[in-house]
């Protein structure tokens, strides 16, 4: 079904509002949520309303909570969210990392407790459009097995990295599993069998039951996910699994908040930590110069010759920015399903639906 | 064949400063080169030392080349290697990181012209030695097909990263290739299959045949290797290609050096290009805490439950700090063919070799 992209965001806006954000954090948070919606990632669009939702009303976010510095440098800060909701969490540290860069060269700020925040190029765009590089990673609830264990240690551990560009911004953005959770699901909907090397089960022995594999996940019962890189080393799965501590690293370990293996979706508390860093390119020598290179390099792949069958080959952000230009003052798909939740959500809070 | 470690260290040392390197200089590359062979990586230790005396000869690597410094902030440097041997780059630059870190809170580095540097591992542990977080990126010349090409566009294309913790620190280092060249050589040796996912044609086909994949990388006549997650999307394949263009752009985009694609082995010039950083992990709260944080979460890793027939997980940098404490004052494993030629180099330039 599709959604006048404005109605969408306006009912957001006032649903976000009725669980008492300000008009400034509604538009934010809406902004993050509808972004995803705009380049084709559903997984973490509007989507999400239900989870949210849910994880508002049971205080594992707090809409009254303030970020707090726990320690700072010119170049660094450590924050405390205090519950607050993850795209607030996010526009906000990133905002301080861009202006430590702006006046110091590069900021760095990794932050504890606070919750999901949407897709994570969101915040790394955000420094991609003043002109900075930007990296941002975030922690989630255990989801990916070590390389030879069969117990979900990281999470699904997304990494993020945008650099200036033309005509397209390079805009990577994607989980260190060799799939999100969301894609098993589709699989267990459909009833059909999951690739090979994708999933274990709660012994660690490779496993292709999309249901049995998310139910384990859902009940702690051990197996879940594998790295980028798949089951065992043969595909390169310890690189996956290294990435996924190096997340977790930068956001849990050294913010003091808990890393993805003692992270929950509990009512009250989840513990999602994050990091987020800008750097001005210009440290490095000239900007238009440095812009170029990267502009010529990227262009230099998407002319390389196509593989039989193929004729495109696409850099990172470059269809999210396509569909993007479609969709911002047209149409969003939403599914039925999703339509239904809005809607149920909208009569509770007593907020208009046109939908 | 074993050979003894000191003895092979005297050898190399007196081979390098045959070529014209200082004792100094000599003492660093060794160390390098050596230290690959001490945490096992064969294919980056002792073993490199006939390409090595080839880059020497052909002029590809200056033994008396000066590294220039371009540009320079506080907190970071554009380097020119002037065609200098890599680990002479690698330690001097990987040294002005750390020294940024110690004053500034950080350091980045890029790295335009050099060579080979072995592994990378070497440099970010000598950040982490030194109490700091260490990171370091080499592109090389292209051997990575793009997601849905068929000419490969970026390198191997090595990305690490240490961080102190105990008893082991976490030392992550690998490429974001699906394996690296040398693994394909193994099985064009043993004429086995190549496992599916690694390697296309010259067309861009799913291609199994090891020889044929490394004649055509060598006669740059298309094809190559796979992305860490394989051929296609299916398996995350696009998220190996994004991070290989992150290394590229770290290490060649912002040093204005050459992208992977450009890189070549030919006489005269590589063009190779690196990245390092280094940062006090105390600009974000206390050292103390923070390395206790790492130390647990790895141990928490390690003693999760292992999946049925296995005893151990490890986490990145144990084995090899396992396997360097037996072999550090003992043996260290070398081919036949790689003892040959060492003999041969060794009597061209007239200095003694006693294996």
């Amino acid at each position: 079904m599709l959604v006048d992209t404005n109605k969408a965001r306006s009912f957001c806006e006032n649903l976000f509002a009725a669980y008492g954000f300000s008009q400034e954090e509604s538009k934010i948070i809406t902004d993050v949520l509808l972004r995803a919606d705009l380049y084709g990632i559903e997984s973490h669009g509007i989507h999400r309303l239900s989870r949210y939702h849910e994880e508002i009303t049971t205080g594992q976010v707090d809409v009254k909570a303030k970020i707090e510095t726990v320690h700072e440098t010119a170049i660094s800060a450590c924050l405390e969210a205090n519950k607050a909701m993850g795209q607030l969490t996010g526009v906000y540290a990133m905002n301080l990392a861009i202006q430590k860069a702006k006046s110091a060269g590069c900021g760095m700020i990794t932050v504890r407790n606070s919750n999901h925040y949407g897709i994570a190029s969101y915040y790394t765009e955000l420094a991609s459009a003043q002109d900075l590089t930007g990296m941002s990673m975030t922690n989630t609830e255990a989801i990916c097995v070590p390389t030879f264990g069969c117990e979900a240690m990281t999470g699904t551990n997304a990494l993020a990295l945008a650099m200036p560009a033309e005509p397209f911004i390079f805009s990577y953005d994607a989980s260190t599993t060799v799939v999100p959770r969301g894609k098993l699901e589709v699989y267990r909907k459909k009833g059909q069998p999951l690739p090979d090397n994708w999933a274990l089960d709660a012994n660690g022995k490779p496993c292709n039951d999309a249901a049995l594999v998310v139910e384990n996940i859902i009940a702690k019962a051990g197996g879940g996910i594998a790295p980028l890189g798949g089951l065992g080393t043969l595909h390169g799965g310890h690189k996956g699994y290294g990435l996924s501590i190096a997340v977790d690293m930068f956001s849990a370990v050294i913010s003091s908040g808990l890393t993805s293996n003692h992270v929950n979706r509990k009512p009250g508390h989840t513990g999602i930590c994050h990091y987020f860093s800008a750097f001005d390119y210009g440290i490095f020598g000239d900007k238009k110069e440095i812009k170029n290179n990267m502009s010529k390099f990227l262009q230099e792949i998407r002319d390389s010759r196509k593989a039989e069958g193929q004729t495109r080959i696409y850099t990172h952000g470059e269809r999210e920015a396509e569909l993007m230009a479609q969709r911002q003052n047209g149409q969003i798909p939403v599914n039925e399903k999703t339509i239904e939740e809005m809607k149920a959500i909208a009569k509770q809070l007593n907020v208009d639906c046109q939908f």
